[in-house]
């Protein structure tokens, strides 16, 4: 598990005789920026309140982003997956640590923001130093809201093309228009994670893609497909000429 | 990871040969249940609350039992660890079903419990069915006792050898003797968890074991030789004559 706070750069010791798919060029000289996994909220030195998330949408879209070419920065909570290779990993716990991973990543000239994260909404509002006795039958836990990384990133004066990801369990496509557009996202990654065959801790996943003036539907597939998909999606539409080509080259 | 209710008993294809130690006598004919890993307490479809726990000491306490010769249960929570070779293993997710597992498993003959598992106090009142919104800037979490699963155990009219562990973070000797005496327990391990090089995650730990009459340390070792050492020291003094033999095979 990594949970501290360390950079490092995974190199795989990948040869280019050794990679099993040719390196693509399309997002050559771009620096993508991601977050993945889920944060832990600690309530004393021993609970923490968390999300599921396996982090492994996260990890496949960084290594297709890398295998695009780009220069890639994962911002990642806890989680049990490798590093992947040439990938650029930020370890993080809590919800708040996350967010100041990602604003110092996306300072220095980020082109394409991707938040596959589970970031913990809430926190609890005061944290025990020492492990809370049960003495009561009852407790009560007061949380307060934690920062909302992607819609900060949204809102940066210069901001990169920015993907959220909404893991709902009901009216989901409804719910991620509505996030799209309050956020002030680029591109929204509609994932209904009551279906148990995709999601969370499967290795498949089925999606739809949304923007202002489109959707995308990509059929059940492996992550690791699906991600390579997504990025190469990500990458022919891009931020700038999203408005303009519009349903065109979205069959 | 192990979430869902399933026993299956892993024989991890072992042949005599291939067998690293020899196997152990001391537990034949015995009957050995052990928990392991955290306990997950839903707050919805997504979000939990739960504690810092690798599993690590359960899971080798298991494989030195079963390496002694004992039949083995293991209920274990959600970890990343392989069942050891012929353990019999349950996976749960929430306190109420370890709960429910080992009253099941105890029933039909248990010689020795052992009770690493560090299970939430405390569950949400209530669990939504739905991801709840953040539509606050605060949100209250009511949060209700869970059922005490060692004390449960030692408080059967046939109970069986009955060890419980303390995670501590301060005063761990005084909360050790305290859980003790209050579960009826027949011995406790206590574990100093501030100390990170041991305890959690850590492959190490450092332990004090305690009982009615006496105390015996055990120094920083790897999990795999305290968990063999413990097993010894349990199977040794074992419950019956526990109170006979005091301090004299404590040295």
């Amino acid at each position: 598990v990594i949970t501290d706070k360390t950079v490092k750069l995974c190199s795989g010791q990948l040869t280019p005789k050794q990679s099993a798919e040719p390196v693509g060029t399309k997002l050559i000289g771009k620096h993508v920026v991601l977050t993945a996994g889920p944060t832990r909220e600690a309530l004393d030195p021993v609970r923490f309140i968390s999300n599921h998330s396996s982090g492994k949408m996260g990890y496949a879209l960084a290594e297709a982003a890398a295998a695009a070419g780009a220069k890639v920065t994962l911002i990642s909570g806890p989680v049990h997956l490798a590093c992947p290779a040439g990938v650029s990993r930020v370890g993080v716990s809590s919800a708040q640590q996350m967010y100041d991973a990602v604003m110092s990543a996306v300072q220095k000239q980020c082109d394409i923001f991707i938040a596959t994260a589970a970031v913990a909404d809430y926190r609890p509002e005061s944290v025990a130093d020492q492990k809370i006795k049960k003495n009561n039958d009852e407790m009560i836990v007061r949380l307060t809201r934690n920062p909302d990384i992607v819609a900060a990133v949204a809102a940066l004066p210069e901001k990169p093309f920015t993907v959220g990801f909404a893991a709902e369990t009901n009216d989901v496509l409804n719910y991620a228009k509505g996030k799209l557009a309050r956020k002030n996202l680029d591109m929204i990654v509609a994932n209904d994670v009551s279906d148990l065959s995709i999601g969370f801790n499967s290795d498949s996943n089925r999606v739809s893609v949304l923007w202002k003036d489109g959707q995308h539907d990509f059929g059940k597939r492996p992550k690791t497909q699906l991600a390579q998909d997504l990025i190469d999606f990500i990458a022919d539409i891009d931020g700038r000429h999203l408005g303009a080509i519009g349903q065109s080259v979205l069959k």
